[in-house]
């Protein structure tokens, strides 16, 4: 088997590959390790160490609270560059803010409020856990249904099973472009059309996506958005959050968190909360500027490789996986747990097998970290910047070492805190 | 007059400052600055940048997704650290956790939601604005009414008037335990008391006392609060901020935002939400690693310093700015506008004078950085770890010469977006 996929030929590809040289652009502090979790936490660029270190030395060290006037555009700066370089916004319609989970909350709710009368909220039943919370809790303090569309756990949510749900009924739709567990890519135009057509808002989770698969969100028509930038966008642990909205929509929507960032003439200090117009009424309180300021070097990577490169290496990594599962590991009760095609599947690609956390762990201790998700998936993501084909090629090697060996039995399989 | 306070004095007792060698844990970029708005963003701890850059290095550079095993614990175990060292709760009581804006408004839903039947909230007419903005937007959302206790601009609110206004009708009691102009400190614990008499809950903002003045939670008998870290705490420009529930009623209460950092067995990523039983639930998304690594290098130097130790000179850096204001400024126009007993008031003190804001700009060119807030006080906040008597000495000398000299009248006047 193995000689139909010699090791030799990812060697070839490695050297053709256009953005290898990106490599050396992130930090590479074991080389021995193969990371294919760049969909759970992305590496951390050379760039951002010293990035980093200047701004606490300079800004806060020196500048102290006049470096304000600096860090108070942030939230729209960088903002603007998510929007230019990785999820196709226009200025004014990307802005930084608080973790995904609150932002969800924020703009749901002002989705909701903004088309009364409705009573139906539909979300894909295998959506990401936070969406399906945040959106349970907003339902029930509103009265309204919450509908789990029914979602395969391997090729993602069927668009018929959401065109038919769709009714004049509908007041909110929220789905992820890539599905956390399988990573399905959605068409979001033709999500945005449907829903358009009923009168629904439809709210993206873009976390599994930006930043490995192009995202066209004005030209898509999408109304609102949220998304991480600790995954494909590599700005470091709990990295903040950003959101979108669609520019005609900012003066309509109300989100519900009224803080003093949202408020217009801000300094002012008023009596009266009075959103600003634009999309800063969307922020709350004071944003962390550390954790921005992570993301300047890492958008900076991105910029120079560009997404639609990025997207054909990852297509490229991801079809590696799939062949090498095939021809290998199949045979030990492998199945390939994401869309075969590789236009409906984002950079990350699932495999199922029912012992998948214990031989989640048995690959990390053989030096290949990719991760677990319930119920019995092995998730392995080769996030394109830094990810070679011939660590795919070593993974899949181990992988198959382990399974051959069976050497899973060995390690336990009860469930942690953190998988 | 200026006899009458010798800078030689101030040089005495700095010379016997119990803390005076805490200043060399800060980083002084400029030793002719005079930073007197540590109460709007402390000073650079000195052994953060190394703390941090280790963090980045060795946590995300090389454990990758491997560390979050490690970094989960710190929203709790952090949280355990302000409970002992800065705000006098018990473990398992606080937690770090969004901005301060994001945590007043899921504690305060959440008192209200436990509280039903109640139709009114109280706060302060002159609390700062993203608490009553924030409480604004959920009174309307839920058709309550929010009282705006008439309070005065230098002395704070006045109890009675909170306590006249305490009927079996109030849900909520939202209150600064010390004023963000005036810097009123108020009787927690008498506050306390009267609202569980007539079974309201109260809510303490505590970003302008924590960490310069000791405050007991659990002694007071405190239900809720929320505070800041980037001020007296010295967590840097925009840093995660944290919130108390009182242990005995983590249980009963639900907040807002499911979710999933709230989430009972949260990687098990079940279909319904169902918060964890203990303060967790409090949490929303994945916390921010960056800002919160830099608190425990900012909590090092308190612990060591010892609340009550900052307390008592703080008292004594008050005193002296109100003493140097009463002989020196009074005949320029200036009058205290914070209360004249030191057991009434936390760590900064206003000035009031009708071209507040201009002289607050010249102090600045002058290189005295306090700051200004609306309608007309300049603010100068003498952060006890790292602020000596003679800076202050220094600041109001220099002030005096601005108003003297009328100096301040060749500063534009506008406001500007960030003050």
């Amino acid at each position: 088997m193995q000689d139909e996929f010699p090791r030799y030929r990812c060697k070839e590809w490695d050297a053709e590959d256009p953005l290898a040289d990106l490599r050396d652009r992130f930090v590479i502090a074991d080389d021995q390790l193969i990371y294919l979790d760049g969909n759970s936490l992305g590496r951390l660029p050379a760039a951002t160490p010293e990035h980093l270190a200047r701004l606490v030395r300079d800004g806060w060290g020196e500048r102290l609270v006049r470096g304000w006037p600096t860090w108070i555009e942030w939230a729209g700066r960088i903002g603007d560059r998510i929007a230019a370089h990785a999820v196709g916004a226009r200025p004014g319609e990307v802005a930084v803010s608080d973790s995904t989970s609150v932002n969800l909350y924020k703009l749901a709710a002002a989705a909701l409020d903004a088309n009364p009368g409705r009573r139906t909220v539909l979300v894909d039943a295998e959506d990401f856990p936070t969406d399906r919370y945040v959106l349970q809790g907003l339902a029930e303090a509103r009265g309204l249904t919450l509908t789990m569309l029914p979602s395969d756990l391997d090729e993602g949510l069927d668009p018929r099973t959401l065109i038919d749900a769709l009714t004049e009924d509908v007041a909110l739709v929220v789905l992820s472009a890539v599905s956390y567990r399988c990573g399905a890519l959605l068409d979001m135009a033709a999500v945005n059309a449907a829903a358009r057509e009923v009168g629904a808002y439809v709210l993206w989770d873009l976390s599994h996506a930006v930043g490995s698969v192009p995202i066209e969100l004005t030209a898509s028509g999408a109304d609102l958005a949220v998304g991480c930038t600790y995954k494909y966008l590599n700005g470091g642990p709990g990295a903040p959050a950003f959101l979108y909205v669609r520019r005609e929509l900012q003066q309509r929507l109300r989100q519900p968190i009224q803080g003093w960032f949202g408020q217009r003439d801000q300094f002012a200090m008023g009596p009266h909360y009075e959103p600003v117009p634009t999309l800063d009424r969307f922020q709350v309180g004071t944003p962390p500027i550390l954790g921005m300021a992570a993301l300047d070097p890492a958008l900076d990577v991105l910029a120079e490789a560009g997404v639609d490169r990025v997207r054909a290496k990852g297509v490229r990594l991801g079809e590696l996986i799939v062949d090498l599962a095939d021809a290998w590991l199949t045979p030990y009760g492998f199945t390939v747990a994401s869309p075969r095609d590789p236009a409906r599947r984002g950079s990350h690609v699932s495999l199922h097998h029912p012992e998948a956390l214990r031989i989640s762990r048995a690959l990390a201790e053989a030096g290949v970290v990719g991760d677990y998700r319930a119920p019995d998936r092995l998730r392995l993501g080769p996030a394109p910047l830094y990810t070679r084909f011939v660590d795919v090629w070593d993974a899949m090697d181990r992988l198959r070492d382990i399974v051959e060996r069976r050497a899973y039995e060995q390690v336990p399989g009860e469930p942690s805190r953190v998988t």
